[in-house]
C-alpha cells in the first residue's frame, strides 16, 4: 500500500489565517526555511487501486484536487475514495466529510461514540445521505481488526484490515454535557492501524498518553505517523496564544523528559514520522535547533506531499 | 470600499473532487481555456481598513491565506475580518465558519431562520464560542438597513450599511422537517446589499426568481454579482449528474428565454458580474460560444482574485 500525507499541520494549518506568531510571520514573509502545510490528512492507496482517507480535514477539497491519484477515472462522476476512518470527533478530523457531500457513496468508520457526537447533535452531516446509496456509517469494533468495505484483496493475499487503538483524550467542547455523560471516555481519541500484504502502519495525530498498547503497535509496524503538535508543554501559554498546556489539550509534548522523543518505544522500528504539527512548533523552522534535534532523535518531519510505499 | 472575489465557483468548486464532466476533465488536462475556481466567497474591505466576508465557503482557509490584505497585522493573533454576513444556511455558504474557529471574536449576521437552522440542530457551530468574547450572532432585520459592528465610518461620512433582499428559495435538506415547518419560507435565501460612501453593490449567488425588489436594488447599485450557476435549466439532467432542474434547486438559468441574461433589469446599471458558476456551466470554457454570449449580453464572468473598487 502507499501512504500519502495530504496535510501535515495541526488544526488551523500553517499559516493559520489569524496567527502572527514567529513561524506564521516568517512563512508569510517568504523565509525559505518554512513551507506551508495544510491540516493533517492521510490517503492510503491499496493494491486494488482504491483509496481510503484517514480523517477528513477542513482542507480536504484542496487536498484531493492536488493529488492526481485521487482524480476520477470515469465520467460523469467517480472517485477512487471509498471510505473515511475517523480518529476523533474534533473539527479538524471531521469537517472534510462535508466536502465529500457531492453524491458519492461513502463508508465512514468511527468509534460508536464519535459517530453519536457527530450524528445526534449535528444534522448537517445528513448531506452525506444525498448520495445513492447514502453514506454508510460503520461502528469500529473494540480490540479487533475490521475490514474496509469495497476494498478488494490482492490475489492470493488477505484483504486490507484496520483497527483502532484507544488513546484516552476528551470529546470536543461542542458536544453537549448531556451526551458527553453517556459516552465512554476511552472512545474519544483513537489511533488507527492499517495492514495490507504483510505491511502495517500506525496513525495517531493526537497522543494524550503513550499507552503500552500504542507502544506495542508501533513496535510491530513498518511506519508510524505520530503526534508532533507541540515542542514544549507550555508552548501556547508562552506564545500568549492560549491558557492550556499541550497535555491539557491532549498532546504529549515532543521535548519533555517524558515526552514523545524520549519515549524510545515509540520510534524503535520502521520509519517514525512527526505529523499534525502546530504553527507554533519550532520544528517547522528547518534552520532551527529543534528541527535538528528531532531528526537526530530518529524522526522525520512530515510535509504535505510526502509518500511512503509499504 | 473594495470588493474581492475570493471564490467564484458554485458548491463543489472547479474542479469538483469527484467530477469528470467535460469542464472538470479539460481543466485537469491543463486546457488553457479553463481556470480553477474555489467555492463562491466575497471579502469587502471598508474605508477603515476592516473587512467583512459575504458567506463562509468550505474553501475559506485557503481563500484567506491567499489574500494578503486579510493577513494579521499584529502579534500574536489578529485579523482585519470582523464579521460574516450569510445569504442562506446552505453548506457552501456556512462551512467556512468552522475555519474561523481559532479564538477570533466575530460578528455573524443571518436571517433569524438561517441562524436557527444552524444553531438549533448543529452543536458544532459552538466552536465559535471559544473566542473571548465569543462570536455574536445578529438577526438581520427585514426591509431595513443594518450597521456592521466595529466597522467605523470614514470621517465626515455615514457608517457602512447592509440590507437583505428576500429571494424565496428553500432551506437545505439537512434541516429537520419539524424545524422547517416553523421557519418562514421567505427567509431561506436572501441577497445582500452593501453600501458605503455613496456607493453600493448587490450580492446574490442564488436567485430562484428575479423579484421586482431585487431588480430595483440592482438598478440602484454600482456593481451586481449575481447567480451564474447554470447555463440551461436541464444542465444537471443532460450531463447525467442529477435529476433536478436548475429552477428546482433554486437557480434561474442563464440562457432561458426568461432567464437571467434576458432579464434586462438585472444588468442595466453599473457592472454586472456572473458568480457562483457550476462546474458544468459552458461559460467556464473561455473559448466557448456561451462565454462569448454572456459577455455580449454585457456580463463579466467572475474568477478568483477579481477586485472592484467602488
Amino acid at each position: 500500500m502507499r501512504v500519502t500525507i495530504l496535510g501535515s499541520a495541526a488544526g488551523g494549518g500553517f499559516p493559520q489565517w489569524n496567527c502572527a506568531c514567529r513561524n506564521c510571520s516568517r512563512l508569510r514573509a517568504g523565509d525559505p526555511h518554512f513551507r506551508p502545510r495544510t491540516q493533517a490528512q492521510l490517503a492510503v492507496r491499496f493494491a486494488d487501486g482504491q483509496s481510503i482517507l484517514l480523517n477528513a480535514s477542513p482542507d480536504l477539497r484542496t487536498q484531493i484536487v492536488s493529488a492526481p491519484f485521487l482524480a476520477p477515472a470515469k465520467t460523469p462522476r467517480d472517485s477512487p475514495i471509498s471510505g473515511v476512518v475517523l480518529t476523533s470527533a474534533d473539527v479538524d478530523c471531521v469537517i472534510g466529510l462535508l466536502h465529500l457531500r457531492e453524491s458519492h457513496p461513502l463508508h465512514v468508520y468511527a468509534m460508536p461514540s464519535v459517530r453519536r457526537a457527530l450524528q445526534e447533535e449535528n444534522h448537517i452531516f445528513r448531506v452525506l445521505d444525498r448520495a445513492t446509496p447514502p453514506a454508510v456509517w460503520h461502528d469500529i469494533p473494540r480490540d479487533t481488526w475490521f475490514p474496509l468495505e469495497t476494498i478488494r484483496a490482492k490475489s492470493g493475499e488477505s484483504a486490507p484490515l484496520c483497527r483502532a487503538v484507544p488513546l484516552g483524550g476528551a470529546y470536543p467542547d461542542f458536544v453537549s454535557e448531556g451526551l458527553r455523560r453517556l459516552l465512554p471516555p476511552d472512545e474519544a481519541v483513537v489511533g488507527i492501524v492499517v495492514a495490507e500484504g504483510g505491511k502495517q502502519f500506525v496513525y495517531a495525530p493526537s497522543v494524550p498518553e503513550p499507552s503500552e498498547e500504542l507502544k506495542a503497535w508501533v513496535q510491530s509496524s513498518d511506519l508510524c505517523l505520530l503526534d508532533g503538535t507541540f515542542w514544549t508543554d507550555d508552548e501556547m501559554i508562552s506564545a500568549s496564544l492560549g491558557s492550556k498546556t499541550a497535555r491539557e489539550i491532549g498532546h504529549l509534548p515532543l521535548s519533555a523528559a517524558d515526552g514523545l522523543l524520549a519515549t524510545r518505544e515509540l520510534a524503535a522500528r520502521g520509519r517514525p514520522v512527526l505529523i499534525h504539527i502546530n504553527n507554533t512548533n519550532p520544528i517547522l523552522d528547518e534552520a532551527s535547533a529543534e528541527h535538528d534535534e528531532a531528526q537526530r532523535a530518529g524522526w522525520e518531519i512530515a510535509h504535505d506531499g510526502m509518500e511512503f510505499e509499504l
